[in-house]
């Protein structure tokens, strides 16, 4: 028997593509605009550079015509709350119908209509609805996506969320992170006991769903409408003894404090971040924290409180961009919309934009050696787009196809004009 | 020989649909939420209604089955610049980087740099990448689009762009209106002579496109930094009096009184209009002139002035929904993505924006009598969506795939899950 990896169909050397700028890191220097191949060999790219400086061992290899494509890698969606019941289109009518929130939740809307509708439907449902609404983050060549809890708000429900999720990565072959969001929102069976049920988080929810495998990383909604403070630092210590990375939804409504506290806790990430303070800015640069920017929420919301990206860019903090995909402030299904909400909301800059939905994502994820760069020595993700730059990218908006898609090795999409 | 039409891949009676509540007009009531079928003959909507009221005369015809999807008719795009050379990717980029306007113009961007690669790109070329910008918004279901020329600006140039705008309905099978907009902007040989301009533009451009058949309507940009309401009104006369219709870009930027002007002249539609003034509100209204809205552009602007919206609707103004899409002020490639901003910028309620993008579209072009509505007697042109109600093609953002497109009775997509 043969044990090493198998030959996958994206092997051989893809030749002729231009690489996204700062995007990839070139074994040999490319000149400006010079095109570039790539080696893939059983699925792991094992060399990146010009055609003439192509090593002796692979010139047999069979060949990829690049045709000019622009190559990044494979995109990271880093946020999302993917997997729930139901959806909330009724509710946005209502909504802009003149509807006042408290009409809304009378009529069941908000998110106790996405906790009970979770928790009514069946695991096949919630598989179902789940992935096609992850199709379309696949088509654009996501590859590497994070997939949060917390509409479930108990140890069952919870744990069906999180199954789901893990039965997304092996059915679609995606590289899904999932993340243990408990402390999302009271459910309605502890209103006005938020200490017991933060409790119960701790105590019984994340240590079971950890011992069954369910859990990559744990998050809590720290916020005045949420979490304290004193809770969030609870659930990031259990997640602590457990040996589980934590990140936060921060800073989104009013300056908490979050940023620090989940920097002191070594978090991979602060989510949201409108009302970050520089001396949280200056703890997440210390810790090594992602800030995670989701301008769909922004967007939807009419947000007009900006996240400090002048701050975070002068202290040296990567940048993430995510879709935030949930059903009440994101029902977005587009990762490069949200790379040119960034641009046109946000005002990062293209490279920014599009490291944000890459390498940044990846890091937010834990996923830096794997996910978000092409570069020798990790797995073959790539995506080859029918642009002739990559400022395209975050330029067109509504709708831009990858024309060919490698995820692990795989082609996955194969030249779509 | 029969004379009469083939019959068409669609024909027969497709059953179990919803209808979208407005965009419908049955021959036979429906209770809510009863399921409906629809009848093409022939490549013609014959009879829309319940299932148990089918006249009898169908009984025995092909049957389709439309498992629950929700039907609307056909996507209009009522307002482009599709037909264009190069991309403004680099500029988008240049902007976010910190240069100023004089910067980016230094570079040789701006407006000035797309008629400088429309000019120089061959009709094939001009072709080739208008197909590639129309290839999204075909997959939402977009049946009839106008093409407006106006980066030529003269006349062999923007003879090239209309004629490509032709071309492409023919390729395509989409009802591609053309729009004669030489009055775009000032030409570089005619700078300092804007009056010398549009005497060429009314005495000798669009008689002689005209004469051949290019122009469906016509439209001027009238606006401090283009052409003046003496000018504007200079080219309508032109227009009427080869009997053709006005459209105008009216009060973007500020109140010139072009609506009342575009009134007077019985204009198709006034587009932008985020300055429009109540006496502009109630021209329109008067002359049943549409409001077309363009959400792409004022996003991308960051425009914070909103159009009129509550005295439109007050004055029942139809109002419509376009992408403007244009490389430098909407590179949009998505209608549904503007419903979604029409309704979360604009406030629009869901029924509006579906009407904008739909019904009061056709009108923009004068396509009443044949798109943007299910109706007996109307060529077939509709779209089945996998949603569970009709809000849901305007809450979701980013991309939302039609299930099932029927355009002129063909089947021309099928069953995307
Ligand atoms: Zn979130
Ligand atoms: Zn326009």
């Amino acid at each position: 028997m043969d044990a090493s990896p198998p030959h996958t169909d994206a092997d051989g050397v893809w030749h002729g593509l231009q690489l996204a700028p700062g995007l990839a890191q070139p074994d040999e220097p490319l000149a400006e605009g010079e095109a570039a191949s790539l080696v893939v060999h059983q699925g792991v790219l094992r060399w990146v550079g010009p055609a003439a400086r192509l090593p002796a061992a692979w010139a047999q290899a069979p060949r990829h015509d690049g045709a000019g494509l622009l190559a990044t890698p494979g995109l990271v969606d880093c946020h999302t709350h993917l997997v729930y019941g139901g959806q909330r289109a009724g509710e946005f009518a209502m909504r802009l119908a003149g509807a006042s929130y408290e009409e809304v939740a009378r009529a069941g809307g908000g998110i106790a209509s996405t906790v009970r509708a979770t928790r009514a439907a069946s695991e096949d449902e919630l598989f179902a609805c789940a992935l096609a609404r992850l199709r379309p983050l696949m088509e654009e060549g996501v590859c590497a996506v994070e997939i949060k809890s917390g509409y479930g708000l108990a140890l069952a429900h919870e744990r069906r969320q999180l199954r789901v999720a893990r039965r997304l990565g092996q059915a679609t072959g995606l590289a899904v992170r999932t993340t243990f969001l408990g402390a999302h929102a009271l459910p309605p069976e502890y209103a006005g006991r938020s200490q017991d049920y933060i409790d119960h988080v701790c105590n019984d929810m994340l240590p079971a769903l950890h011992a069954e495998g369910l859990v990559d990383a744990v998050d809590v909604f720290c916020e005045r409408i949420a979490f304290s403070l004193a809770e969030t630092e609870q659930v990031f210590a259990a997640a602590q003894r457990l040996g589980l990375p934590v990140k936060l939804h921060a800073e989104q409504l009013s300056d908490m404090g979050g940023a620090q506290l989940a920097a002191r806790y070594r978090a991979l990430s602060c989510d949201h971040i409108e009302h970050l303070s520089q001396a949280g800015v200056e703890a997440m640069a210390q810790a090594g924290t992602v800030a995670v920017l989701l301008p769909g929420a922004f967007y939807t919301l009419r947000d007009t409180q900006l996240p400090p990206i002048a701050a975070l860019r002068a202290a040296g903090v990567p940048m993430a961009v995510s879709t935030d995909h949930n059903p009440g402030t994101s029902p977005a299904l587009s990762l490069l919309l949200m790379a040119n909400m960034a641009c046109t909301l946000f005002r990062l800059t293209v490279p920014e934009a599009l490291a944000g939905i890459t390498l940044h994502a990846a890091r937010a994820l834990g996923l830096q050696d794997t996910h978000g760069l092409i570069a020798a020595g990790r797995p073959a993700h790539f995506v080859l787009w029918p642009v002739a730059e990559a400022a395209e990218l975050a330029y067109w908006f509504g709708r831009q196809r990858a024309h060919t898609i490698v995820r692990g090795g795989r082609i996955v999409q194969r030249g779509l004009a």
